[in-house]
């Protein structure tokens, strides 16, 4: 398969892409590395690096941030720092990817814990988690050509200790379980589904 | 308790204010009718409500729209109108609204089935409402002086038989029990919670 994954070089698009360089071509992007570069917070930057990689059967996206901080100071411009990255990046991913995927390709994306199990300073992370959970539910029932989409919710990840303070009484995950979350999505045959790793 | 309610005149709000308007002090409010007017997409319109209300008890919100549209033809810009509208217009309302809420007070907003149980041309709108199921999950830990926050989630009501195509195995639930979950979430004691009517 021709495999793209969005954040490569990130905490958890490092691990996947080793796992899937093994049998497949996989294409690495990323804001400033990896095979292309791509910026997801813009559509037509969107549009351009998939008109460049042409068609595809696979992407991962392990890539999006947004605000942490306190709720009591929350304002509309911190909310959209999630909206505009993680959530409308991803999103933006879809809606235009889907005219350049293979049929019966795959859409997998990244949201996270919090929507379900929130901490402190989370309000805006767990909205577009919620947000990306949902999405691919909805998006699974009209994709063509049997287009499949999931999206993994990880867990803290035990390589990113720097978070453990901020999620009490959590058990970080291994990284070995979350490259198979990935792995079930793309080489396996479910889709709609938020694969949990927590 | 003096209670906010956003989107008075639509077909939720409607039942809502007269079943509080009995025992409350109702303030309606909506873009073009009500005591007061707001505009939900402006955090600045917000702003300027929530000074001319001064302090209140509770504030719901059966407000806010998105797109509803196919899959395989949606854009960014399309996908922005439900982010922009029914999720950013409700999440501003309890950003600054939290500075002007009264100790023990609650708020109310609304998603919707989608989120979690999807019909055709929905993307948008399960994105929507899980972010807004999530987010009252998250603010809930962090908002100060007890004060409460819910949504409710309903299905298609059967108030609305223009929208029964579109829910095809969907049985619509009855106005008064979604009344109900607005009272139930207002007039209880819990906090963070989903409140579904389906």
């Amino acid at each position: 398969m021709k495999i793209i994954i969005i954040g490569a070089s990130g905490t958890l698009g490092r691990p996947v892409t080793r796992a899937l360089q093994q049998d497949h071509e996989v294409i690495t992007a990323g804001s400033k590395s990896g095979d292309l570069q791509l910026n997801i917070t813009s559509p037509a930057s969107i549009q351009g690096f998939f008109e460049k990689v042409k068609s595809f059967d696979a992407l991962i996206s392990t890539t999006g941030h947004g605000h942490f901080g306190p709720l009591n100071t929350m304002t509309d411009t911190d909310f959209r720092k999630g909206i505009d990255n993680k959530l409308m990046g991803q999103v933006n991913l879809v809606l235009i990817g889907q005219h350049f995927i293979s049929a019966g390709g795959s859409f997998t994306l990244t949201s996270g814990i919090v929507s379900d199990d929130p901490v402190l300073l989370t309000a805006n992370l767990s909205a577009v988690n919620g947000a990306l959970n949902s999405f691919v539910k909805a998006a699974a029932i009209e994709l063509k050509n049997g287009v499949r989409i999931n999206v993994v919710s990880p867990n803290v990840v035990e390589d990113s200790p720097d978070f453990f303070p901020y999620f009490p009484g959590h058990t970080p995950v291994t990284m070995e379980s979350v490259k198979q979350a990935y792995l079930k999505s793309v080489l396996g045959g479910q889709t709609g589904q938020t694969i949990k790793v927590h």
